[in-house]
């Protein structure tokens, strides 16, 4: 599937290059009224019938640019949840909130938050779902991967420390909290989800 | 939606009483053929078409049985991940552990784990299933909000710990590792899971 790039980060909502502005806009509109059915109804809905309805774009150029129903809701989400890539400043509990941050919003973006959903349940059971996921868990876990294995060199963080044990412990509290428990949550929630990692992991001081 | 005390606690399989024997065997068979169907192909090939189909039981007697479909999809989810209960032994670390490989074996039996998929992607869009997903959560999290509040009131937890937080502590690595990252684990990483949080948790004693 030739969309994967945009999980992996290319910013979003940017036009193909070179593309006409009209073609670009049918393409914005189709993708727009594909998230909204997925929000409202879930993957099942948006279907080439049901966005063309929706977006007042035809069937032909919809088929034209997607092909069959899963590359179009592969898209609208890839197309909202491409991960942001925040700026490090080096300091470890910085650089860990600023990422786990990214993940916060994308979790309370309407689209972002049903994508995530989506692509748990349809990976499973669909190749062109777990390439996306695999590329999305790509993208957003090598931030962290990143950041810890720096602290790990630099001997912030333990030199034993399982990295992807502390991905998990990073970002699996707010996966449950918002796609289990149903509950938002803001910024001092991601700093007690950092500090608690910290005090599980930083090494002990003597003294 | 009448099944939800299956999620609540009821024994898996146990056949309805006083349902006579061939009834009985019918219902199974069809719940059978709908897990089979719901690990191979997802949820939206559970029909009942599909289940008369493999199971061989009348579609009569599967409407009679579920009259749609989400009704069906519900039942064979809820009467394999009915949750088991753990028995207690007080130990703090020893109940953590034996709550959480309640957790590491639903993720790791094909049915449950795909049914943790389906209900966080419906429960979105579908009440049924956000009914079953919250009884669910309220089976699965009971269990370590008892154990957390007790070790709260013993002092071997602090009296200001977060339980909500708590839980997604314990419980959100397991499921991001398994349903994001796609990876199995044993019991060595559900140690690994309690015994960062006890050690970001536990009170500090001086000396």
């Amino acid at each position: 599937m030739s969309t994967s790039a945009d999980a992996a980060g290319r910013s979003p909502r940017a036009p193909e290059r070179g593309m006409d502005p009209r073609a670009a806009r049918s393409r914005a509109a189709a993708l727009a009224a594909a998230q909204e059915l997925l929000v409202e109804q879930g993957w099942a809905a948006v279907t080439h019938v049901a966005v063309a309805a929706r977006s007042g774009v035809g069937r032909t150029t919809l088929y034209r640019h997607w092909p069959d129903s899963p590359s179009l809701i592969y898209e609208a989400i890839a197309q909202r949840i491409a991960s942001a890539r925040p700026a490090r400043t080096g300091k470890l509990r910085d650089d860990l909130i600023a990422q786990l941050n990214g993940l916060r919003a994308l979790l309370h973006d309407p689209v972002g938050e049903r994508g995530m959903r989506v692509v748990i349940e349809r990976a499973g059971v669909d190749p062109a779902f777990a390439e996306l996921k695999e590329s999305l868990y790509q993208a957003g876990s090598g931030g962290f991967r990143v950041i810890i294995e720096r602290a790990k060199e630099s001997g912030e963080l333990p030199g034993g420390l399982d990295t992807e044990l502390a991905i998990d412990q990073l970002a699996g509290p707010l996966m449950f909290h918002r796609l289990l428990a149903e509950r938002t949550f803001g910024a001092e929630y991601v700093h007690s989800v950092v500090d608690a990692f910290l005090a599980a992991n930083l090494p002990r001081r003597k003294g």
